[in-house]
Formats: C-alpha cells, structure tokens, sequence
C-alpha cells in the first residue's frame, strides 16, 4: 500500500484520497509543508480566512514505533506570524495517520455552517461528524468523549476553546500513548486555523491499517538495532531519561540565559525550587500517579517526558517542560512547582502553547494586569481566557498582542512569536536562530546551548546557528524527536539505512543527508515566507534586546546584522 | 532669517537650531518626512521606541495666509502601519512654526522620567515645562488650560488621553483659527508616538515673528491674486463653501461605495438624514453658535468647515466631515446627526482619528460588542477608551487590532490603517490607492471618485491611481489643502510662480512641477518602506475585499496585482 494524500474540504464535507504528486514524493513532516502551501494557497492569503490550509504529515521515518521517530508534523501559514508554520508533536497521531497510509492530511475550504465538526479518518475513509456538543469543552473533557465516542484505540488531534476562539496562541493537542491530550503541536497559532475550519478534533481509526511496507526489510532491522544501541550509549540519553528537559535549566542558569522577570533577568536566585533536581525529587517523594520518566509515544526508550503530581499523588500535568519552568515559571517569578504544574495543566486544557502564554503573561505584568509571582492572578487571567472576556482575548492573542495593545515595549518576540526560554542576548547563537528562522522566535529550531563555544561573543553566531538549523530541519523532515539526535549524531549512517530500507532512497552518507534534507526544507520555508512578504527586516531580535543589558552578564545582543542576513547565503 | 531645524530632545530636555542640510533645502510638508527618517532613525525601528522621532514640518506655501496653504505635516514611523506616516492638517501649527523660522522640528530621544510636558517654542527658544496637571486631560479641557497658561495667541499641537496611552489610532489635534483644538493630524498613531517622548502640547509662540522673507514680492502678490481668482471661479469652491466635505455623501452613495454596516453594503437608506443637505439644513434651522461655512485657517476664502450646533445651539463639534459621517454615521447604521455629532466631538476629546475609531467599532459589531445603530453604546465603548480598561484598549488599537484580537475577518484595513469613507470595490481607483500609497489606506493619498471614469471597471485604476497620488503628494509638500487644487488646477503656473518668488527655485511649468514634488515624495516615502520591510505583499487590500460582493454593485476588488505593482514603475 504506498502512500496518499487525503484531502479533507470542511465547504462540501467531503474527503477524497489523492496520489501523492511528484514534486511532494520525498519529502515529508516539516519539508512538506512549504511545499504543499507553495503550491496550493496564495502566499499573502489572509491566515484565519479560508483560503488558508491546515495540513498534517507524518515524517519520513514514521510509522513503525523507531524510539522517538514517530512525530506529527502540523503545519499552514501561521495566524500569529504571518509566514510558514510547521509545529510538530509526538504522541499517536503520526504513527496512526501512517497506519492509514496518509502522507499528508490536507483540510481545506471555508465551513458551510457555524458548526463544529469532528474529521473522522479510518480504513472506511473519512467523514465529519457533527460535534456541537464538545464545544467549549477543554481538551481533557473533550478526549474523554471523543474516546468513549470512538474507542480507546485512537488517535485524536483536537483544539480546546483558545482554537475555537481563534486565538493565537492555540497550538493542537495530541494524545499520548496514554491517551492524556498533552502532546501539543504549540506554537505559531495552528489551533485558530483549526478553529476557522470548524473542526474540534481529527480522530484517527487506524483498525486493520498497518505499518508501510518496508523495501528492506533486513536492512532496516539491521539500521534500528545500530540506531537503538548508539542511543543507549549516549549519556544524555540518560539524563533526559532521569530528568527530562528540566535538565536544561541549571545549565541555562549557569550561562545567565535563563528568562526571568519577562527576560530583564537572566538568572533566577529561587531556580532550586523549579529546576530539575526539584522536579524529580518531587515527583519521587509523592506517591500515586506521579512518573520521572514517560514516554510520549509507543516505542520510546529515552521517555524524557514526566507526569507530575498533586502533593495526593494525583497526575496534575503530563508533562512539565523546561521552557514551561522557564517561562512560565522563572519568569513570572512563580516559584512553585505545584503552581507551574497547575497553571500548565490549565493551559493545556484551554489548549494554549505555554511559550507564548507565559511570555504574553510576562508582559502582562508590565502591563499592570498582575504582579510577579502571583500564581493564583495568572489563573484568573487564565480563565478571562477562557471565558473569552476582551481581556481574555488579548492574552489568548499571544505576547506581541499584548505589548501592542498596552503600549509595553519590553516584549520578546520575533515575527510576532514568543522567544522561548533562552534568552538570546546570553545565547546568541540561539539568539541567530530566532531572528532568522522561518518559523519564528523558536529554541526547536536550532538550539546552539550545547556548543562548545563561549556563547556571548557574536562572532561565529551566525555559522552555529545555521547548522543547527539545518540540523533540526532535517530531524523535523524525519519526523524524529531532537533527542533521537543522540542516537543518530553516533550514526548518522543509520539514518540513511532507514530511509534506505524503508522507501529504496539513496540519499548520501553522514551529514550529507541531514544538510540535504534540511536545506531544503528551509529553502522551501524561505520561499513561503519571501513571498509572504518577508525580508531581512522580518530577521530581527526585537530592539529592546539589543540595547538593555541582561544581568548579570549585562550581555545585550550585538550579532551584526550582516551576519544575521548571511544565516542562509549558504 | 532663512529657515532653520529645530530640534527637541526629550531625553536631556533641550532644544537646539540647526541650519537646513542642503540636502533637506528644497523639501518641506510631507517629502521632507521620509528624508529626514532615512537620515536619522533605523528604518526597523520600535515605533514607540526611543530611536523613532516625531517630524512637524510645514509645507513649502506655509507662512503667508494664502487661502488654505498653512497645513502642518506631522510625521514619522507609523505604530499603525510600521511604514513612514505623514498626518496633516489645518489650523494654526504651521503658521506659527514657519513664523518662528521653523522648517522642520524634530522631536527625538527616550524620556529620562514619567513625567508629563509641554515643548514650548518662541523666538526665545525652546523650553520643556512641567505638565503633569495636563495628563489624562480631554484635549479641550487641556487646550483651555494651555491657552490660559500661555496666552491666547499661540499655536497648540497637543494630545488626549488615547495618545498618553499610546494607542495607535492617536492622532495630534491643533487649535483652528478659533482655538477649537479639532484639526487633527489624525492617521497612522501620530500621536502614540507624541506620547512616547511624554509630550502632552507643543505650544508655539510666534509673537516677535514674522512670515518668510519672499525673494520677489511683486511677483509674489501677483500670482497669489491669479490663484484666488481662480479659485473662486471654480465651481466646487462654492459648493464646499456651502456643503463642505459632507458634499461628498450622495455622490458616494450614487457609486454604490458609501460604506454601510462594516463595509457590507455600498448604498444606505437613511442617507438622506445624514447627507449634506440634512447637515446644512440642520445647522441652518438651529439658533447659536452653528455655522454652515467655517475656515480652519487664517485666511482660507473655501471655508469648506463647519460648526454644528445642538439643538440648543450650542457648538458641539467642528468640523463634522464625510468621512466621519460616513465611518461612524453610515458604517455604524448611526442615523442621526445629533449622534454623530456628539460621537465625533467624544473622539476629538480622545484624541484619535474618527476614521480609524469608526471602522474599529464597525468590526467591533462584528465582535458582538455592540449593535449596528446603537449610538449610545459606541459612547459607552469610547468611555472603554478613555478609561483605558482592556476593551478600551484594544479599541483604541484601531480596526486592525480590534479583528486580530476577536477574530474577525471582515477588517477594512491596508497596512494596518483603516479604509475611509469610499468603498474601494466601487471606487477602484482608489482602492489601488488604498492598497499602495506608502501611507496605508487612505483617501486623501489619492482620491479618484471625481475622475470621469467607469469606477467599477478594473481598467485603467492603476494609472489613474498613480496620477492622483503624485499630485496629492505634491500638494501635501506644499502644505495645501487638497480643496486649493479648485485654484491651482485652473492656474498651474501659480505653485511655479508662488515657489519662485518665495524661494527663488525655478521648479518648470504647470503639472511638471506637481509631478516633480510628487514623485520624489513618494519615491522617499518607498525607499523608506522598503528599508522599513515592505513589499509588494503589503500593497494588497483585504482579501475578503477581492471575493465579497458588495451590493448593490456587487462589485469586487479585482484590480489585478500585476497593475498594483506597477504603480510606482513610472
């Protein structure tokens, strides 16, 4: 069975399957994507109108359980940016879609009534069904239904109400392998679009599908197994195992980068109270529901994921990020673990990017609408969201809106996305990747933090930064998690063998595939975003940045603007 | 005394004179904006940051009482568009300023404290005063404290409570000839910025002044006396005189291009409550202090202004003009003068452009914050704006804030800034306007409704566009009234002979000099965008515009791109 394209039209409330198109055939997950929205919508189209497209496509190594190589890539012209938006997640949806033999799940067209659907796919086809009833509901509440509705073995992608108002901070919610709706495909506001289409969730019946045929299959067992070892025997595979992404915040800390006090801090005197050894300790010291180590999607052996519980043992949130300790923590000055656990669970079920929330709370204060550290007032402000109040709507609006509409100038994006929790002028090679990725302010985009360089002088910025976004390009093509890096950077070769024995591709050696394919995707997503209406002057920090020290290194970020506009001169 | 830069510096509170860079000499009004921002601030600045400045700079007519060729352009970095803004208006700013030698003051730098000041000018120099006791202030109640502070013969150029809040669709208000603070340089957030640098007024005091020495007077006094003469002969000199801009409605209205409920309709059926004749009756029937025919600067023989009174005959607001009636009355379904009247004269309070404020409420409708027709809500949603409460803020945004932030897609905005009074699907001529003018959506760009053309026909728009925006540009350079054209379009040789006498320049003949000022405005005007990121992506109406039929024409925008980008190519 080779793959399709299902083609999902929310006007007519059809859904057709399609031959994938030449030009579409090799690539896959994020790569896809600029290319399906070059081909298929106006590049200035209006983003919440209905000429935009929301599309979903499943890397190309999904659909056969490799540990953390079964990622959901969602994508279309981002309502918060303005340019091409890819956000991937794990969880099931990936590897469900692929079981139904979808490449990519395209949906289209501008609703024909005020009602909300649910886009059921399976072995039968697709259809939508009337879903008026899981309006308004949180994503918790909602999958509860969806599950009893459809059964406990599938998928589901759906928005809470931040989707469904539009908003643009909505990302869309996955399950995990456990069926708790908290792999969200977050940032650049891809929720709204799925909210202009009207659609509450995709459910995804993968019954009597089945894992793609393989061209080799004793070449791919062969490649796993080298993949799989190289894995186990990285030592961050452990670390992110035992700790999970709060690894990151000491390390971040140490390098004054951390996000504190809406980014006028770069290091935090209460971190020991949030940071990773606070999260395990904690966990492990209740009983109950709590997890160090989770793993998001069937298969993963690193389960760099968590569960975190009450002080009664009960699961609050599944799982706690690092970049949600920083932002929503450190840099609201919230210094509860429990109060970060809260507040993250409820973004989740609103169904919000807890980047841009915590960043458009951050400036929030600024703003006057609530004080540093107060946990319960960002609950109220949580629920103004909810409730959709004008002020709820400006919050829901993301970080950018909210310095806009209150005259705040301290506020950390870039194309209209929040920077995540690493701030640039302390990282400034992380600091190249916000100002000149595609995708907007995004640490997933090309983290330099583990580089072996000294991370406050600008020069050579430009070089790291580049690689690394070519780095992450590519593993987001392949639809693997960033730490499958550990396993792959021992082996690169195990990636071709892969992709080898799975398609009968032969694509190069080493590195060579991963600057293939990560070259062109950010190629394709340059083109997207230059006929969008980008330009150099998109590829900015925000200025603030590059004249208010940050203590206590008081870096400011002084990359020079040549080296940012020679990022992709490559 | 030749003309000399003044230039305002908040951060340390002074105020020096500069002589005129050779390269600045032969600009003045408008062109001189744009030169004066690629001189000296980051095209990619934070508008409301510390490197944009604010620019007022009469036009090169300005200084002698010629009938209405005193208008002051303000400028700078648009908050509303990002892109270059020049505002003008009438009154008695320009004036003032070219008789204390002024050709440009430029106001720059970040506030060293929160404090409130007034900049004044005299031939003493320049000077900060304290003025916290103004802030928060309706501009009425501060400009009657500003004339009794600084005596009754000075200029006011000041802002309300929207632009010490820094909302974008601030303008800066200036006293007319009788002190009335109601001519508005309204468009582009102006006056944000202004409250940026924490200035409430700019008072200028020109006693001890005089007008600009001219280099051949006779010459002078003979071709002014050829443009007044023409001018009274032109027919439409007495039709405004009579009607003033109200004149406009009906024949909109007849285009099918009036905007109507949120620019849903084209043709609305209580015009004729609301057109120039019910205006002039009304004003005519009420005793007091109304007034048919009004001049907002010394000198001006159009008088195409107005006071209207209530119906006790007090004056409630001067000048009602088309395009509020049209963006609050008509767009509003607000079918009474009397409440347009009192909404207008609220805005003016606030200090913001009605054009913006009365599209920001259209999509507000749509928001389901108020009823279409519902005069006494608008009221309580500008009390929103003047309370400075979330919704209010989001208001005070302006149209495109206002849909970002509730997820309305019917937004009539170009780069951000409202759409005025003509319907840019039945007035195509301006609708190319509107989408290409370096200034974002606005009428006064390029208007094109009086050309002898088939407004709905495609064809043609772009060249007729062109044309009307090279010579608006010009006469925005000259610091006159669009209404002066009834003169000089009878007389071209006047602008030539009125620059030579007054300058010495030898400029050429007839449209070769309004196509020479013209040009090189706008060609500055785009350099700066450019620079600024713009790009032919920015020059696009709403794309809901090209697809929703509007009736009674149901006409669409369909101007094509490849004629909106060949606009500039000249």
């Amino acid at each position: 069975m080779s793959l399709k394209i299902w083609r999902a039209n929310v006007s007519h409330r059809t859904v057709v399957t399609e031959p994938v198109p030449q030009s579409w055939e090799r690539l896959a997950g994020r790569a896809l994507i600029p290319r399906i929205l070059l081909d298929e919508i106006p590049p200035t189209c209006d983003p919440l109108g209905p000429f935009n497209k929301l599309v979903f496509t499943p890397g190309l190594l999904v659909g056969h359980m490799l540990s953390s190589c079964d990622r959901i890539s969602v994508g279309g012209k981002s309502p918060l940016t303005g340019g091409v938006k890819e956000s991937n997640a794990g969880g099931t949806t990936g590897l469900k879609l692929v079981h139904l033999g979808i490449k990519a799940l395209i949906i289209e067209g501008e609703p024909a009534d005020e009602g909300w659907y649910v886009l059921h796919l399976s072995t039968a086809g697709g259809r939508f069904d009337p879903a008026d009833d899981l309006a308004g509901l949180g994503v918790h509440e909602a999958a509860a239904r969806l599950l009893e509705r459809y059964g406990k073995d599938v998928a589901i992608a759906l928005i809470g109400p931040a989707g469904e108002m539009r908003m643009t901070s909505a990302g869309i919610q996955n399950l995990d392998k456990d069926r708790v709706p908290s792999r969200i495909a977050a940032r650049g506001g891809l929720g709204a679009v799925m909210g202009t289409k009207r659609l509450k969730a995709v459910v995804v019946d993968a019954s009597g599908g089945s894992a793609p045929p393989l061209a080799d299959p004793q070449l791919y067992q062969e490649a796993k197994k080298r993949y799989l070892k190289a894995l186990l025997s990285h030592p961050q595979t452990k670390v992110y195992t035992d700790y999970g992404t709060s690894a990151v915040a000491v390390m971040c800390n140490g390098f004054g980068a951390l996000p504190v006090r809406n980014f006028s801090l770069g290091q935090y005197d209460a971190l020991d109270k949030i940071n990773g050894d606070a999260l395990r300790d904690t966990i492990l010291a209740r009983d109950g529901e709590g997890d160090t180590s989770h793993a998001c999607m069937p298969g993963c052996i690193i389960r760099s994921s968590n569960c975190f519980p009450s002080p009664e043992g009960k699961a609050v949130v599944s799982p706690l990020e690092y970049e949600t300790i920083g932002l929503v923590g450190s840099n609201l000055d919230i210094d509860s673990l429990d109060d970060i656990a809260m507040l993250n669970r409820e973004m989740n079920d609103l169904g919000v990017d807890t980047i841009e929330m915590g960043a458009a709370l951050g400036v929030a204060v600024e703003a006057g609408l609530m004080e540093f550290g107060d946990a319960q007032r960002a609950m109220e402000l949580l629920q103004e969201v909810r409730q959709g109040t004008p002020l709820g709507r400006i919050l829901g609006q993301g970080a950018a809106t909210v310095g806009r509409v209150f005259g705040v100038r301290r506020v950390p994006v870039v194309k209209g996305q929040a920077i995540s929790a690493y701030d640039p002028r302390a990282i400034k090679g992380t600091g190249v990747t916000y100002a000149t990725s595609p995708q907007g302010a995004d640490h997933t985009a090309g983290l330099t933090i583990r580089a072996n360089v000294d991370h406050l002088d600008p020069k050579g910025q430009a070089e790291l930064s580049r690689g690394a976004q070519i780095k992450m390009a590519a593993y987001d093509t392949l639809g693997a998690c960033v730490f499958s890096s550990f396993g792959f950077a021992l082996d690169l070769d195990a990636i071709r063998d892969l992709l080898k024995a799975q398609y009968g591709w032969d694509l190069g050696t080493g590195e060579d595939i991963l600057d293939q394919l990560g070259r062109e995707t950010l190629k394709l997503e340059r083109a997207f975003n230059q006929a969008a209406g980008f330009t150099a002057a998109d590829d900015r920090l925000p200025e603030w940045m590059t004249v208010e020290p940050l203590p206590p290194t008081n870096a400011v970020f002084d990359v020079p603007e040549e080296d940012l506009d020679g990022v992709f001169n490559w």
